[in-house]
């Protein structure tokens, strides 16, 4: 049994389905049931409002903070939990920009998730100090970084291709024009090695219900570099986040370091789920954790352009220049996608015509890839996608 | 077997214990546990990604905004849940400030929840025009309303005290002035009668873990005035706010009315909690729920003030004029609370000298208020709180 047989008895995985999209959101740990009802009953039912003390629900932000930590290279005690990605966006861009007052640009790139760019805009706004946000080409990034550059805001891996930024170098060049950066890593943490201690990123923000598998809607985490923690100021400075919250005091003061990217009341039921996902990732090691995504993407590849024509591959073709996703381009991608569900394999369709494939190798298995790649080809070579039943969109897809 | 014993017995309460704490922490629903369950094994675990249109996550938001709405007396289709209390202040604020860009007070009052003085610094301190936060005492707030006044952020009930402003009379005033009234509803939802359309509020926020029961760290809700609802300029722009989140645009464009408060993902799981309180909720009637909250504070103040006269009561004498909840001052306050604690009451305390009970009728007897005095008159005239073991603070209190 390997490593990753381990891990893939850990999740419960609908039986005849062939998950391809844990890059949305991850399947349910089989011992999250048992963690829930644990919380539940034993905690909120049994222990009420001291619960916050005696189950620790107050201090969980910041353990299981530190579990992410490990998986990203965090140093320990710099990665908090709580709220959701945006608004940890929000809250990490707003503390950059107040390190570079004298600049007005926001550098980021047409790959990052539209809801950076959002809180971006939304942020510039709030401000009035006429900040701009420019978006280049993701290839562009790396010669954009000029001097009048504040902020890099970032996502390591493109959400529709899986492209992969290189976060070494491109935080070593917005440091030297004199720029903070700040990274999301919705689909790195969990999808293959992150040290952003090694590559002195400034912030970084993340979610952990992709790759981390903590369930839907599960909060997201931030991490602030060790040299910035005490001096970053708080844009959404919330009670938890204060330096004695309980003292209840009329002015705010922020917390101690990474405290102070606390906002309000911890997710308890939420982080309940969230520890059990992240049991599943101790002892995993996330070099063999990367070569076997790759393994499983390089199959996925080959068999699918031998066997598909008509899909372009929307995805760098060098492994070690995409995260752990695989997209091809078709027009009738939605339609495909629709109909491979049907047949049992779940991925997912981005607009305009991007077909998306995430492989988590804590349960997608090499036989997985060969029956997924397959099912595909069928759907493909017999246009099954051409069924009008496949074309009504739903409203989340 | 009246209306209250029913909602009683839908709450798993720990034997032996008399839970006056529920306006901090509410208990655990028992159909709360088979929700969870179900929303763990049958929707996340065999549904997965699709359980967003299939279980109607991605519409819970608005779906429980809309139950909770029904209690707040908003109109249908103005109230979503999401985030945190303090997010949602921030939000409010942000929008109602922009509303009125000419102005530059905040006012507000000494008894609000810190965390909704800490939030209005830290947008002041965002936006950089020169705003006041002008914070006075409960009783001076109707004359504080000047036509400095942008926006008036009160909560409704004293966190402390129980207090209660006049709502219909404060917005009145605020709106003479050509201000925007905010009102935080933390101690009022489900608590007592409020009906923010008729009071013709501005905007309101809240949270769901209190006398609603929504379970530890549960999201909380923003309304806005169906007059403002497609003008409130978001602050905190994230996608699921955005008019067409997939279509993964490159610029912001908000969303119509309420849908344009929302920010990140929704908390899946904390809403499938939140879903069984809110059942207890239905058919529950606001002024029965009223006349049975006055009749247990009363009795209450009555048996402790004649038993404890060491208890300075910190509440409004006039029923009328609290909310649901009784505090005490006492200097060993923290002791006191500590050793009725142990003696299976559970009240908690807020500096720095308030014992606090709050009276949650939907599962709060009579009885229950008459064995509580009973028990704190013991602590109190047997001096068991001057015991050096109640005076060592935990982390949370």
């Amino acid at each position: 049994m390997t490593d990753f047989d381990r891990t893939r008895a850990m999740f419960r995985l609908p039986e005849g389905v062939i998950y391809l999209d844990g890059n949305s959101l991850g399947p349910l740990p089989v011992a999250a049931e048992t963690r829930m009802r644990t919380a539940m009953r034993d905690e909120w039912g049994a222990m009420l409002i001291t619960g916050w003390n005696r189950a620790g629900w107050m201090t969980q932000p910041r353990t299981l903070g530190d579990r992410i930590g490990r998986l990203i290279g965090a140093e320990p005690g710099h990665v908090v939990l709580g709220d959701t990605l945006s608004v940890k966006v929000y809250q990490a861009l707003a503390a950059a920009l107040e390190m570079r007052p004298e600049r007005r640009v926001i550098l980021s790139d047409s790959g990052n998730f539209p809801s950076d760019l959002y809180m971006a805009e939304g942020l510039i706004r709030m401000l009035g100090r006429g900040h701009e946000l420019r978006v280049v080409a993701p290839g562009d990034v790396a010669d954009a970084i000029t001097e009048e550059v504040a902020v890099t805001l970032i996502t390591e891996v493109d959400y529709r291709t899986g492209r992969l930024h290189d976060m070494a170098d491109l935080t070593a060049r917005a440091h030297a024009a004199g720029a903070l950066a700040v990274w999301d890593l919705a689909h790195s943490a969990g999808a293959l090695p992150v040290d952003v201690a090694r590559c002195g990123v400034d912030f970084a923000v993340g979610c952990t219900y992709k790759y981390l598998n903590g369930g839907p809607g599960a909060p997201a985490f931030v991490y602030v570099a060790p040299r910035h923690a005490d001096r970053a100021a708080p844009a959404l400075s919330g009670w938890l986040g204060h330096a004695a919250p309980f003292a209840f005091e009329q002015g705010y003061r922020p917390g101690a370091g990474i405290e102070r990217m606390r906002v309000g009341t911890p997710p308890v039921l939420a982080m309940a789920a969230l520890e059990s996902s992240l049991d599943v990732w101790e002892g995993v090691d996330m070099n063999a954790l990367r070569a076997h995504s790759i393994e499983l993407s390089e199959a996925f590849i080959a068999r699918v352009e031998a066997a598909c024509p008509m899909l372009e591959l929307a995805s760098p073709r060098d492994p070690a220049a995409r995260g752990s996703q695989v997209s091809f381009r078709f027009a009738e991608g939605y339609a495909a996608i629709q109909a491979l569900i049907a047949r049992g394999v779940i991925g997912d369709f981005r607009a305009p015509d991007i077909m998306r494939f995430g492989f988590a190798p804590l349960y997608i298995s090499p036989e997985d890839v060969g029956e997924a790649a397959a099912r595909l080809a069928s759907v493909m070579t017999e246009r099954l996608w051409d069924d009008p039943a496949y074309r009504i969109r739903a409203a989340v897809t």
